[in-house]
């Protein structure tokens, strides 16, 4: 399961213990990687705020690593380190370790979390941007020549594209001169994110932008869409390398909260109409598609490439369909919370990828699997009150998302 | 001196003690506005660190609002507090005063001190971006309805727009579809700051952009060329009102630096061909064009007004030739320390405050008597060692700019 023809490297995975993070950590570490983990716990902590758990009973982070080391022999370094917050200690990491590349997971990912309130809005932007920041200094400070991979999302491109295709972060336009001539020009593709969250992803391409330019930084920015299923074949091998599933209304993806829902009896909540269009891919692909944006780096001092982490686009009342085929649940609206188009169409081109020999997982064939293997399977430790998706977009919108799993307990 | 028509408001000025944060305050207050000043002082606590002071002579915060209390008969208020670091102070001040009208000055504003080091670019992202966005934060949580103005720069842009003329804040493109057709788009234009401050107002621009869209705040950014002159008609009225002048490598914009330098007998120290074209505008037109844009706000919902701050274009060395000119200087050329185009053009429109009335001061009309009132008058207080333009914009770059002024001394 080597990468054929790959030079194996030191590979630092800022937020490793996350949903993303740690099945890519052991990925890495499967095909022949010096892997350290750098992450805050900062997830875990938010699952305690908030009172909800992942579904799957996770280890800790030293039982994670040495269970790694038990069934695969490899040493995964970690480090407990803010890296929003502790800029001396990920210089002092970075400068030690001296790693080929830097992937960055590190951020408050969930979009609800990010419009909970003001503490709530005001820590996504100050602990995303100031960490992804303090990297990109750290990096030109010690002259260092890392590849930084960092997640970005499908969501900072909106969802408001005429029905073209998304392009791979790049859009080719054309300025009129005033004599009537079209210049061509290639431009970051304009933003427009839905959520606080989305944007910091949206400020991060910003601070990609100037330090690509400036201190001639190698990065790949993955625009990667909503992540479905659990395991890998890593997280597989033992039951203390198991990945979170997240459900509850701030962290659960859609895909997920349908399975919930699902595997209590409960009907599948969809927002407004369900005609929201999305991105979706496999985690087992996430992992994949990261190796690969790993071992084709950009040159120094190339603008920042940017790839589309995507498979498959669906609308969210057609996925509701198919989990409400495989487990025969009902399907319910509910008032949307988020301010969003209520239908939108997606085309999205992730040729670089499928380029790079990317053999996607689709939902029609893994989704039965993943419902047996996870959401049946822990569908004692569902908290149904966690259900709801509560976190409003402005303050003055109804509250009737939130009622709906309550009124049906 | 009534602003014809205008109903007098209410109005908050964050970073109300800075260059132009004071005299807007002061002419404000003179057109009959309710002023409160919000600060930190940081300004005067970063010319303390960097041992370089303005030029001219100002007064503490509590002696300058005294003594406009004397001269005009009017009460400034004044709240010392970080809007970046303390949220709920802001919030308490956004809730006690609900004001129409904020005005944010109060950023990091000085491309050298941004690329000084590690600790500079931290702050200057960290303070400008925090700042920019506890205030949206609060707006909304507060429901409040007020109409934000922002300081922003031309230098989002970049400077290498085709020789287009660049327009106020959004740009006409064309997106070619698969069978040839050109679908028009107006975009936000495409941002290519030049160096961490700069960056930091292309960042402010997507937060507005979101809470323009989310939350309905209006919200005015102004891009703001560089701005030349001291004093204004409310300044010059007290001494102890005087206007700050900063001539520092760091703090002191290209115009300032050459004046201080011929003042001093000394080359005016030109970096590289002197062939960049910048944007520039009078201190007493950008008072003007605050009133005009307060007065002059976006409906709610309307997406964000930018106007284009800025009356002329210059080359660095026609301006080093106007300026040798006037008083007989030498010009000398220096290596840069700054990544930037050797030459660039620049075209820029600023129909939107011609269309309100403002009748620009230009260079050639107003640098004599900046000359003798400001640079001539307090020669004797120059500190020679601050002239120097330390900060590389990369840790390889060669230190030459910084000895020039050594040297001759
Ligand atoms: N899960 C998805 O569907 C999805 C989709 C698109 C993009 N992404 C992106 O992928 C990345 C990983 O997402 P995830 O689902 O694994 O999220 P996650 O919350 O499970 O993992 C993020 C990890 O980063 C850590 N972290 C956060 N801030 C940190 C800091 N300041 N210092 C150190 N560690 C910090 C957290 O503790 C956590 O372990 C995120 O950037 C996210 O935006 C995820
Ligand atoms: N001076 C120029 O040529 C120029 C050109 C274009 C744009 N601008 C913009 O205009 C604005 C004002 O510029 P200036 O020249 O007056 O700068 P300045 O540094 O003189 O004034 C900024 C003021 O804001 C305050 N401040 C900074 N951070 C703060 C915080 N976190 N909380 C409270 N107060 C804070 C400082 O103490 C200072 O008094 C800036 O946003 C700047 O980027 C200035």
């Amino acid at each position: 399961m080597f990468l054929l023809g790959a030079v194996m490297g030191n590979i630092l995975v800022i937020g490793g213990d996350g949903f993303c993070g740690w099945p890519t950590a052991l990925h890495l570490s499967n095909l022949g990687h010096e892997v350290t983990i750098v992450d805050n716990l900062s997830r875990r902590a938010i699952a305690d705020e908030l009172g909800a758990q992942s579904l799957t009973p996770i280890a800790s982070i030293e039982d994670r690593i040495a269970a790694w080391q038990r069934v695969s022999g490899h040493q995964l370094g970690f480090v407990n380190l803010d890296v929003a917050q502790d800029y001396d200690g990920l210089a002092a990491v970075l400068n030690l370790l001296k790693p080929d590349t830097v992937i960055h997971f590190g951020e408050q990912r969930a979009a609800p979390y990010s419009m909970k309130g003001p503490r709530q809005k005001r820590y996504t932007v100050d602990n995303n941007l100031n960490g992804t920041h303090n990297l990109l200094v750290a990096i030109a400070e010690l002259k260092l020549d890392i590849h930084v991979v960092h997640l970005g999302t499908m969501g900072v491109y909106g969802y408001d594209g005429d029905g073209l295709e998304i392009p791979e972060g790049y859009l080719d336009v054309k300025v009129e001169t005033p004599d009537g001539r079209l210049l061509p020009r290639s431009i970051l593709y304009p933003t427009n994110p839905g959520s606080v969250y989305h944007m910091t992803k949206s400020l991060d391409q910003l601070l990609f932008q100037f330090y690509a330019k400036n201190d001639q930084i190698r990065i790949t920015d993955l625009h990667q869409g909503i992540v479905w299923g659990t395991q890998t074949d890593e997280t597989r091998l033992d039951d203390a390398l198991i990945n979170r599933f997240d459900y509850d209304g701030d962290y659960g993806t859609v895909l997920n909260r349908f399975l919930i829902e699902a595997a209590i009896g409960y009907p599948l909540t969809v927002h407004g109409t369900g005609g929201q269009t999305r991105a979706f891919i496999n985690i087992q692909d996430t992992v994949r598609c990261i190796a690969l944006a790993v071992a084709n780096p950009p040159e120094r001092g190339e603008r920042v490439r940017v790839r589309n982490q995507m498979t498959e686009t669906h609308r969210v009342r057609d996925l509701a369909a198919l989990v409400a085929k495989i487990t025969g649940a009902r399907v319910d609206r509910v008032q949307n919370p988020r301010l969003e188009a209520a239908e939108n169409e997606l085309f999205v081109s992730n040729r670089s990828f499928i380029a790079l020999g990317l053999e996607p997982i689709t939902l029609s064939n893994g989704l039965l699997a993943e419902t047996i293997e996870i959401s049946q399977r822990f569908a004692d430790r569902v908290d149904r009150s966690k259900i709801p998706a509560a976190s409003l977009w402005r303050q003055d919108m109804p509250e009737a998302a939130s009622h709906t799993i309550k009124k049906a307990s």
